[in-house]
């Protein structure tokens, strides 16, 4: 098939390279215009046409990768081909999203929402950064997503088997995070760290008592991959000095067991401009080194095990300051200046940060870092007692790149390309001799960038997205609020090549991670007909072909129903107002394009019922009145005749 | 500029078609490959570079055309550009969506999502189905656009200066609706029409009483320009007979001051598997012919005027059936056989309807609809006394496409289109001879199509978007959850040419309307700082910089905050709890790359602050603690330090 098509696409490829001889002997492709005029009539360059062939996908063929990208304050997360920088699906993560049924209805994402209720409170949105795919030795595996929310301190999980949301959690010792999420190599813990300090135990404190009450955290989820969830009764955090801290690496390699969290703001500053005058930006920049924090969790994971010393706070396992420096699991590396990314090489031998306010990168040598701990090469402590390692006993290098450096990746070849925000370039240099090599200007402000299995030990090397922020002038207008821009550059030689200009018009993508497709192996059906999304498992109360029927108990009308094209059955629900209702809803389809969706008229409920899938919907016949239920994904030629109808008798 | 470049690319282009003249001397791109290698390497036809030149947008290049998709059940419209096919903006309608701060907190979007409460219910979510572009003198304006909820019967306005939803409606009458939106030619009103039948006072009744007292409606939302909103008070809805209304269409030019509704299930089935064996997709099919209604709107228009015989229901006016009757305002048209589509033809002498399962168009010319009508050629009365107009009489001819035509769309040169579900494929054929001309598969299962300004009386005839259904194999799979997929064609010549897939990665799309890009004119920031998007004028409450503060009376807080960047003035705010926060915010920015968001930790509360915007958020401080609020967008290298902390005490 592959060999016939490249046959045919050679046969064919003659015929036009024949042909474009010259302008006067063009040949015409079937809407009657040759290459060369398209080109002129479009403006196209050569490189453009280059970009042009290679980011074009003909109907049906696939993308090489798969990137995921947060959402940013979507709440969700956005699932993108690469090349072609298609989005192939936005995932509900934190914010519910009828489309998907997810949080509407359904009772397993009813479930997977509630475990992120925010004290009792249900806090429907969140604020996505950092995408985090499954790891096993260093590697992307494709099995699993997480995501966190910043706005709200939670962490969610999502299936790479049917792409959804399986769990919700809150973190209750945090206000808000920004090192999240990120996976150990084998996801043996999720790491999520806070960004602005509170105090821990969720009580007030004044502002005032900033440096006594307020905490930093980073607490390390347990994953239990066998039940596909973070498992809060075998997970830990560690208490932390009150200062910003930022994003984060896991070591890997040679610092396997290790993570490192940048931080700003270690000046304690509290903001106030409205009296001191002084605002926080400026307050929080005032001193030229800030630290990044190495940490040790393989050892803290041992302490949280022995129980020694621990401290139980809002029901989690923290590991106090005391402790974590008596035991070595802390340490305070200065990193100028208000730095944002942390970033272990492929290797695991040194870990690059990029210091916003500062033109460089800095970069460590794990090994130097040890040494340093091991001879207690120490500038001092800091006010928590926290030892600070001498700055020129761990630095291999640094490197003047251009303003605002952010956030590093590397391309497996000794190459490395870290984002530079007021510059709104990318800049590519070595790890080898820490020069730099060349820039390439993006349209604008580019955060984030994301290479193709970036975050592995071993990166690709020909891929590398910058997540830019709005485009400002690079697409159609569509009013104040500027789509971002992804921008696809080719890495594979030098100059890098831009390739493609994507507008994000849903959420402003934070950080994103790009898999080899070939690692995933999603359901493209569920696995039996009766399968439960959210148990992962058959569903007990799944209803069979001809075990359709409604069952009272007092008050209570249980709905045993199917779906199947282009019915519902049963097709008449009467009950009585004040009813409680619980909808048990089995999809019999078998086939790949055999989604229906239940939607009931005037009651907030949409359910997406995949092939095969099981759901429950529970609600309360509050209002008499007659309200049609329909399928609400355009089945079948009979779809608008998939439809019930919902009695209440007042 | 343009005719620099322009010579530039000539230049390039000719060093290109030189240098390939065989696959020997291939010219390098500055990636390293040619044309005819990449070609090859990506297995591309003549036909895929073509359609690749046709598609790809330089950075930087607008988009010709912008394309209003419906979401489906997202709730949301999809904004695209044409031919790139990227996907500029979702506008949030009815969901909420905190990346555009939309029910999350900000003033102006609650106020517009609470129009859209249902009997006094919360319902976060709707089933858009049809976007219309507002028109003058039956061309798209560029102004407004409208989109329903099938769902819950509502209409959502939008303004297209800063693309956000400033209205939701809901329709008392209906219990879903169908043939919504659609404009008549100088959007003097929105129409909406019923789907599945309900009781139109919302009372209870029993499907027994389903011919006494279940009924279909048309309403004819007044819009009222100047306001930017609907006027519920200068509307007026005609009752129908209870068959399931299906879509509809405005007459225009000779046939301006009617409109066309399709319709389905004039059998009255009332469905009931479960006890009587026949499904409503059997009972809604069993007739071969169902009604294309013809309403005379202007007509309707003086009745409801006058006042005479109308009826008060559910605080709407509603002209009943035997007053449309006796006025001459409704008749019925036989149309094969459960039909979708009702299109009139771009000069407003035809309509078009396609029978999903009937293989044929039916075109029906409004001439001998208006003889027949002035004849009574009846070929009898429906049970409610509706005339029937004699089918022979006012049919203009049938054209047999193929199987499960559903919706037709128009060149401007003569050709029509018609999309064949079942057959999976779109149909060309002729309004001047009524003859097929050929026939181009589509992946998979097209619903509707939507031409390059194909609903106005001059459509452009080059590109048409298929909206098809799962897209199964067309991508990387994500999951059971398969995309939606949009194929773009082009109709300038024959035979048509397939240029590019877009996967739907959120919602499932009805029906799409493609505006020419310089008919838009949308802001770029608002007009000046402190401006209301909801009011759509100076906010009263705005704050100016240097008057930033807090009052307090009572147990009521009243915060006036600016937020310029860096910082938020001010960045302390500090209540006791149970109080009643309110939060007066005003953007001090002028310049495009300014917008702001504004969350507040675990409130629920995210708003985004275009350049200029002025906004309200209320809250009741509920729980004691510390909550840092933030910028949640990206907006300077200092964005991070843009924080502040509102502090409950007990």
């Amino acid at each position: 098939m592959r060999a016939k098509r490249a046959i045919w696409a050679v046969a064919a490829f003659a015929v036009i390279a024949l042909a474009i001889a010259g302008p006067q002997s063009c040949t015409r492709g079937p809407a009657g215009a040759s290459v060369g005029e398209l080109a002129r009539e479009r403006g196209l360059s050569e490189a453009d046409i280059t970009a042009a062939l290679k980011t074009y996908l003909p109907t049906g063929q696939l993308d090489e990768y798969v990137m995921f990208s947060s959402g940013g304050h979507s709440g969700q997360v956005l699932v993108i081909g690469v090349p072609s920088m298609r989005l192939l699906k936005v995932i509900a993560a934190f914010t519910p999203e009828p489309w998907q049924g997810y949080g509407y209805g359904a009772g397993g994402t009813m479930e997977a929402l509630e475990g992120g209720l925010v004290n009792g409170k249900e806090v429907l949105w969140g604020d996505t950064h950092h995408p985090a795919i499954s790891e096993t030795d260093g590697e992307y595996d494709g099995q699993f997503l997480f995501i966190d929310d910043k706005a709200n301190a939670r962490v969610a999980v999502i299936s790479l088997k049917d792409f959804e949301t399986k769990q919700v959690l809150h973190n209750p010792l945090m206000g808000s995070d920004h090192g999240a999420t990120f996976v150990t190599p084998n996801t043996e813990y999720v790491i999520q760290s806070s960004q602005y300090a509170v105090p821990l135990d969720g009580s007030y404190a004044d502002l005032s008592e900033y440096q006594e009450r307020y905490r930093g955290a980073v607490t390390f989820w347990k994953f239990d991959r066998a039940a596909g969830r973070i498992d809060p009764s075998r997970s830990f955090t560690l208490e932390l000095p009150p200062y910003w801290q930022d994003l984060a690496d896991a070591g890997k390699g040679p610092s396997m067991g290790w993570v490192f969290l940048g931080s700003f703001n270690t000046e304690m500053a509290t903001g106030g401009i409205e009296t001191t005058g002084v605002p926080f930006e400026a307050g929080a920049s005032a001193n030229d080194m800030d630290y990044l924090h190495a940490i040790n969790w393989q050892r803290a994971e041992q302490v949280y095990q022995s129980g020694n010393g621990l401290r139980r706070i809002q029901g989690m396992s923290v590991i106090p300051l005391d402790v974590s420096i008596s035991e070595g699991l802390l340490y305070l590396i200065p990193e100028p200046k208000s730095p944002h990314g942390a970033d272990v090489t492929p290797d695991g031998r040194m870990i690059v940060t990029a210091g916003k306010l500062d033109p460089h990168v800095s970069v460590y040598s794990f090994e130097k870092i040890q040494d340093a701990i091991a001879n207690e090469t120490f500038s001092g402590r800091d006010p928590f007692g926290v030892a600070i390692l001498d700055f020129d006993a761990v630095l291999e290098a640094q490197v003047e790149l251009g303003l605002g450096p952010l956030h590093t990746q590397f391309d497996g070849r000794g190459g490395a390309y870290t984002s530079l925000f007021i510059e709104t370039a990318v800049a590519k240099w070595s790890l080898e001799d820490f020069t730099l090599k060349e820039k390439i200007g993006v349209h604008y402000n580019i955060g984030h960038l994301a290479a193709a299995e970036g975050d592995t030990r071993t990166p690709d090397g020909n891929y590398l997205v910058a997540l830019n922020k709005w485009s400002i002038d690079r697409f159609m207008p569509v009013g104040p609020l500027h789509p971002q821009n992804f921008q696809l550059i080719d890495v594979t030689g030098e100059p890098m090549q831009l390739l493609y200009d994507m507008p994000i018009g849903i959420g402003e993508p934070h950080y994103a991670q790009i898999i080899k497709a070939d690692k995933l192996d999603p359901w493209l059906v569920y696995p039996e007909v009766g399968f439960s999304p959210h148990a992962m498992a058959s569903d007990p109360n799944a209803v069979s072909s001809g075990e359709e029927r409604i069952e009272r108990n007092g008050n209570r009308v249980d709905v045993y129903m199917t779906a199947i094209r282009s019915h519902f059955t049963p097709e008449h629900i009467k009950v009585r107002q004040g009813d409680r209702v619980r909808i048990y809803l089995t999809s019999l389809e078998t086939i790949r394009d055999g989604t229906h969706g239940f939607a009931i008229d005037k009651h907030n409920i949409n359910v997406s019922l995949e092939p095969g899938e099981s759901e429950v919907v529970e609600f309360v016949a509050d209002q008499a009145g007659v309200y049609p239920f329909y399928c609400s994904e355009f089945c079948s030629a009979l779809h608008l005749e998939m439809v019930g109808y919902l009695l209440v008798e007042p």
